[in-house]
């Protein structure tokens, strides 16, 4: 015998975890492609010298990597970001740009499993390639302002920031050759205490004057408005930059579009990965700090630079779904409740299972999710358990004498009820 | 610069091929969650000992596995069967039995890459656990002629046969010892020569005589009914069986609910892995016998009997989406025209991005699917060569004086257009 366990830091999902998952996957696919957006798929090994971006040897520890049968160096693939740089370059000639894709799959990371991390999980990622202008940059925001008002109508807040600005500000005070060190401490902010954040900054800076500048610039008051903050974030660097004034026009379309209520301007925002170079933004759940930014990206101007020659400026987030779910779970959203296998258990009683099949088939031509309690005449404590244990709110009795409903949330029962009455009662 | 390759074996999916691939899936598992099957995913990597059921050490050439940075010998899923087994024996306590479960998702194997053969491939998957009746056979054989019936209405046949049926017959020959052998070798019937056939039966029986008893029984005769052949093999296995009496019971279902028309008795079907005790059957297109089956699978007693004591029946079938996507490419398959990444593209003329905006999301909250063009003022060719890449079949001017509308199939254009009409217009 040996023993069923799975593998450390990976999980298997049941339906009660499964179904939900999927409508949610469903819900993002509906406002992915109510944009536009188009879906694609890459595979989930690649060789190690294209995820990892080198000529192979010393491998991430982070990253899946071995060798297969042919004595390749092979990788699982560790975000969906890397995959669509190769795509592209791969596939320049097939597509239309701007180029317009989701991706929903899984990726692998070797992380150390704690609580709420896994080394399998799921993104969603949403990218536009080929177009450098605020209004890109605006629809994938308001992508995210949807997708959230879907999943969960209110309660979230959108950081935005632009790497321009920061920049620009650092180099006004001469700390340019140090912005990429300050960038991915000041990514770190929320994770590390203040005193230690100062520390880090006076050892990079080695000014206290610059230190107490920089962490004033990244904590702006919170009263003041987006426009007003920008002002004030544009006065503390010498004035305005291209990082400022397409932030400025990226708000004014979200306000002339009704949605930027849940944007707020965070220069605290920097994302630590290399690739960005405009717009970046985080997502944080006003109920649920903790659990930290459930979808995030920015602005990257040359994302497949590592496999072609052509400059494909484009704009993209990432949700991840795991986390998204975990948080669902903690907000007791309605989402997580519908777990039903199907609209109704159907006893079989009948002498035929022709005709219990026969009641089945039409409930399902009318579009009911309709399962059948297979074992004949069981006693009514095994069909009340099956049901339970699926979520199934209503039992069909098949009876001599015509068809009986048992609603299994009201205990209500409704005899000689005919096929169209079921039909009509159970979607109403 | 790297340059852009996948794997051999492997391969990018581009819109054209993902969004067909995504509808049929979601065909499928519709029907699926019609019959109250519910969803299920397992991690893609387990340990080796797990998925290949033995202690480590030689691993199989067709399996990815490899050692993690952990050192632990894991390997990638090769099929969803397994899977579900060591799933099954993990959470018995948690699901109702009978257990319905559907799994569509990727698998890999090394094998030989070949014209239609992958690496990666994906599979559907749907099994019922935890009961061995008639009725569940006839379920799972009625969610395949469902499935085939929403994909391509006609054209398939369901080969179907009893492990039992064959066994019975060999044992009559005094050939129980060989029935494993025998069972294999008929398996790859429509894959070799008859002569090899008959060579290879020849070697194992040690008798003519037996190896045309053989032949006669698995090639019935093609214009008797499903109850002649099942009756004319009875005779010649000397009588009724259990393998045979089942098969009476589940025609007599798919007789009595009316969907008997695609289902063939063919003894020839023995599919070759060991777990299969009971019905077998596979699926073969009329206009495509040579892509082989594309929707198989059996009854097994004892999936789990690795992981776990209890014992489990079950039954279940694999769709196969790779062979049936090509499949429905060569029968030129309606549900492949449909590669639209969105219904509508809008220009973007207009000063302000926001009035362009606000026009896609009013269309968006009507149920289309809007794209925006976001170059200003583009060239007519950019658009119609956008709208061409991305099959949109509805270009829209927002023009001073109104908005106007292109029909990009018909190329008529109705000017002075309300936004009410656009939507009726595509909807309709």
């Amino acid at each position: 015998m040996i023993e069923p366990v799975v593998l450390k830091g990976f999980r298997d999902s049941l339906p009660k975890e499964e179904i939900p998952k999927r409508m949610i996957m469903s819900i993002l696919e509906g406002v992915f492609t109510s944009y536009g957006f188009s879906p694609i798929d890459t595979p989930v090994l690649e060789y190690s010298s294209i995820l990892l971006g080198k000529g192979g040897g010393e491998t991430d520890k982070q990253v899946f990597s071995f060798l297969d049968n042919g004595g390749r160096e092979v990788s699982m693939r560790f975000d969906l970001t890397v995959p669509f740089a190769r795509f592209l370059a791969s596939h320049l000639s097939e597509v239309a740009l701007p180029f317009k894709r989701y991706h929903i799959n899984k990726v692998w990371r070797g992380e150390k499993p704690q609580k709420g991390r896994y080394r399998e999980f799921i993104q969603c990622d949403f990218d536009i390639v080929g177009d450098d202008s605020a209004l890109s940059d605006s629809e994938i925001l308001s992508v995210m302002n949807t997708s959230f008002t879907s999943l969960i109508k209110s309660g979230f807040t959108f950081h935005i920031s632009h790497r321009g600005l920061l920049n620009y500000f650092l180099s006004s005070l001469d700390l340019t050759d140090k912005a990429e060190d300050i960038l991915r401490l000041i990514d770190k902010k929320r994770k590390i205490k203040e005193e230690e954040l100062i520390a880090e900054l006076n050892e990079i800076t080695q000014s206290l004057d610059k230190t107490n500048k920089i962490l004033l610039f990244i904590s702006p008051d919170e009263n003041k408005t987006f426009l007003e903050t920008l002002s004030s974030l544009e006065e503390l660097s010498g004035g305005e930059s291209e990082g400022s004034k397409r932030l400025r026009d990226v708000y004014a379309i979200l306000e002339e579009t009704g949605i930027d209520k849940h944007f707020v301007l965070d220069p605290s925002i920097t994302r630590g990965l290399d690739y960005y170079t405009g717009l970046v933004y985080e997502t944080f759940l006003d109920d649920l700090p903790s659990i930290g930014s459930v979808c995030s990206g920015g602005r990257y101007n040359n994302l497949a630079s590592l496999y072609t020659k052509e400059v494909l400026p484009g704009v993209g987030s990432s949700i991840g779904l795991d986390r998204l779910m975990a948080a669902l779970v903690e907000l007791k959203s309605p989402l997580l409740e519908n777990l039903s296998s199907a609209d109704i258990l159907i006893e079989n009683i009948d002498e035929s299972d022709g005709k219990t099949l026969n009641v089945a088939t039409l409930l399902r031509s009318n579009g009911l999710k309709c399962d059948i309690f297979y074992e004949k005449n069981a006693k009514a404590k095994k069909l009340y358990d099956y049901a339970e244990k699926n979520s199934i709110p209503y039992l069909l009795f098949i009876q001599k004498d015509g068809l009986k409903l048992k609603d299994l949330k009201t205990r209500e029962t409704v005899s000689n009820i005919t096929l169209e009455e079921v039909v009509e009662r159970i979607k109403a």
